[in-house]
């Protein structure tokens, strides 16, 4: 049911910076997954988390996305997601080592396994890219 | 019981660290706290933690701190250690800003929840300073 | 091994529950799939689960799906357990408007990643039925 | 830093909500604590979690406040959002026994700690009421 | 409301195990402070997870203890149960060396957060013997 | 990026031990998976959490993996971990039925989907062997 009234210029900057750090890739492909299930949803992630949160000024986009795959990380059950930062993060110009160092740094606090098992989702985006 | 091998030149470069980042603040307490009950967790934090992964290069000690920041506020019970990482980006230069933006940040990953009691901690510890 | 000592009464009311919910869909799948490894843990879901918590009054049998639909949502790994909820709420009335508000209603506490992918799970359940 | 364009028409009725749900309790405290740290965290609260989410059709109120104890119960950490909520939920009328049964229905799903440490959270609540 | 029918074969198992575990320390004090919010919340600990689960054979009763500091560490959240559980350690006979090995063991699990947390609990336990 | 000193005799003690323990399964090949992406971070399992914790006196080799059966049962995400635990406890002796009883007493904590869904990775396990 969609419900919520859209902010068209909330709308533009949002759909502008998922299509420049998701554009082709799986962050692009999540929101689109939810068109059907809950329109509002996508307006929400467009307009909220997208033009209402990242596109603050205060830290640059390159490290929201790191801290968005250390967040991720932490998590542990939000495996699409990561793979999704991930390749935002290459497409915006982070290094392989920076996004690698990024999961290490965070072996004392999500744990080992949840450490492990996101550098092996950075390898699977790496040999793609 | 003390059992792990310290390595000297670990330790050297792991409390010099944790002395730049925690010194005079929680982080230092965490650590002196253990040093009873289990010493050698002090040891591993010190050795691995600190000169091991911590003081890597690759990223710079301040987008470190606030990965950790991310990843405490994500796991929502780790809050001496939040309060712990929050002191230790004020002490190497971050700004208010930039800790509340990346707090603010996880709002839709870490949820509301988790980012409300991570900024009340924030402005705890902007207080204090 | 098979220790516990099966209160017939509390079966019966358990299985018939069990089968009114989840009958011919994950649910039971999911209880069946332990008969062998643990037959106890079958029992203690039939007649603790269902039987000693999910048959009392105090709240109808809708709501109690709903709940487990927004925990399930909020652990983010129990994920053959959201399908099954999802699917014994349909089986008992719920309109999928109210599934899909109840997923949507916990964005600011389980956060965005756990909310979009229970969002396809719930998805993938719709187009079966 | 105050950023968001706060939407008069949302802020409005997202207020109206706040105030008739947690008016002079928890709630209203934790949205007031983050003026000052955050102005817009609580815009977004305001407009987004209540006007945005909240305010929707689809699921009642009361049904909604026991979604989030099911979700604060899950969580284990959110335990001033717990509060709040239980608050909420027995001041748009919700029964103790409603609230109590809403945290057993978890025991299943978020465990019996995190159950448990919710029923004492709810006991206070209602030795206040 | 109290609705559970009590077996009272299990209700005394449960009950004898409880007291040798938990008599006059922080478990009996948790089971008992909610009789009154939910007295079946009470009955299921005493009959489900201590003579149900806690007294099967197959494992002693000193490995469920460091199993349940376990779990409790890793959750981060259940703080009253890690504290009743390193207590119930003690009282049957577990070295505090046992014990603190047991959280040590979660380092690269439940991460350093959590096992620092975890390991000033047990200090306190301790001074407290 | 390979960076840290490697120190031989705790990385034979480590090898060792992820030989003894994980010979040849999941275990064995999580740690091999890594050597590309971060060479760095075999290392610091090997020497850490291996020669550093593991092989530390104060609890035999058996409960230390029961303990991290309980952990990675708890953190619900961890499937690779967990199903490597479970071949390596088999591995050094433990029987089904104390694997089994170790994730059967974490239902009250780790709660019943975590359990419900680690007792079906122990069946898988127990079927290969």
């Amino acid at each position: 049911m969609k419900i919520l009234e859209s902010n068209p210029a909330q709308h533009a900057v949002g759909t502008q910076l998922l299509e420049q750090l998701h554009g082709g890739h799986t962050g692009e492909q999540l929101v689109a997954s939810l068109k059907d299930v809950c329109p509002d949803f996508a307006t929400m992630t467009i307009e909220w988390a997208f033009a209402g949160v990242m596109a603050r000024p205060g830290l640059d986009l390159l490290t929201r996305q790191l801290l968005l795959i250390a967040s991720c990380t932490t998590l542990g059950h939000a495996v699409p997601q990561l793979r999704a930062h991930i390749e935002a993060a290459l497409t915006i110009g982070a290094s392989r080592e920076q996004i690698t160092e990024t999961i290490l740094q965070l072996l004392f606090y999500a744990g080992g396994a949840a450490t492990s098992n996101a550098l092996r989702i950075a390898a699977e985006v790496y040999e793609t890219k």
